[in-house]
């Protein structure tokens, strides 16, 4: 078994948070996709839409999407249980998972995408080129981090973590979505936010948060 | 137990494929969103992020997203598996419902959303106003719907549905993602996607697709 990853990028950077709260070290091999590794032949036949990360199993068969490889090993490795315990649980610890995705870390990564120069005619990740960004992008996701910052500041008033009293994917993905937003210069507010800073530094000071 | 539904809405559409897959029936309730009335105060409680579907337990508990939701029964009645048998089936299911969300539905959703008149100044979904459309995404949209089918089709030649010899979430996921882009006459290509053809009658004609 090895993982596909770049140490760069923030969708493996959840996968490597989520292996270290696990415990578990495996393999990894580096794609630079800064240097367009991940066009390569070698590479496609792994993962056509040409992203990192993949888990490769030893038969052969390649896990891309970082939940997915996430959830591979969740199985294998029940615990710390990080997806949830019962039905209700593991569907609180996906709603807030989905949550911080879809209204964090997919506005942050468009903004990214759409606005640094390194991604010029590549607004969309996995693309060679010949997709222009589109700059209106950058704001919408700026103002899209502002609302998301409100909502897990106001759920983290009466919680210790995002998906209720213990740590899950849903503060991996929370954590590395503000890490990722400093690429565009999107900073946690100073004021108005207490609860997430409090959490943010909780989460900064855990050994994971170096993987 | 009720779920917050609207009939005319793509990813409650979702939900209720896999209920009707899995034989199970609950109370719906309607949140008829083109009269806004998920901005009503007594929704806004049960999911801040004022989007349907919503599951509502007998607690009290409001579960929002569609996964999440889907996740909760998939605990609950556990067959037919519709998200994977063991760990390395249930991620390969994980991966490809989440490359249907994001090279499918996403697109799909942001070329409406940015696209449709009724969608005027609300170019995120669970916004009353305030996010003007970015009309480039319509365009950008349609493209990477055209990649998706490609990918659909180059999967289902080998597979009977798309995530290997069983029906899962990720058929209703790209099924759905399919319907939902007829509203920006986005059709499939009337060649060169056999395989995807093939697969689209076979899952039109069963009872849950009219759910």
């Amino acid at each position: 078994m090895k993982l596909y990853d770049f140490a760069l990028a923030p969708n493996p950077r959840r996968v490597r948070m989520f292996l270290a709260e696990k415990s578990v070290e495996i393999p990894v091999v580096q794609v630079n996709t800064r240097e367009r590794e991940q066009f390569q032949a070698s590479f496609m036949e792994k993962n056509p839409l040409c992203t990192v990360p993949v888990l490769e199993l030893d038969d052969g068969t390649c896990i891309s999407e970082s939940v997915a490889i996430c959830r591979y090993f969740e199985e294998l490795h029940p615990e710390p249980p990080l997806m949830g315990t019962d039905a209700k649980d593991k569907a609180i610890v996906e709603m807030w998972n989905r949550r911080c995705e879809f209204n964090g870390y997919v506005p942050a990564a468009e903004a990214v995408r759409n606005g640094l120069p390194m991604f010029a005619d590549r607004g969309i990740a996995g693309m060679p080129g010949g997709v222009p960004q589109i700059p209106a992008l950058v704001e919408r996701g700026k103002q899209s981090l502002g609302r998301f910052f409100e909502m897990l500041d106001r759920q983290l008033a009466d919680n210790a973590f995002i998906a209720g009293q213990a740590l899950t994917i849903a503060d991996i993905t929370a954590f590395v979505t503000i890490e990722f937003a400093k690429r565009i210069e999107v900073a946690l507010p100073e004021s108005g936010t207490e609860n997430l800073v409090r959490w943010h530094g909780e989460i900064a000071a855990r050994p994971s948060a170096a993987a």
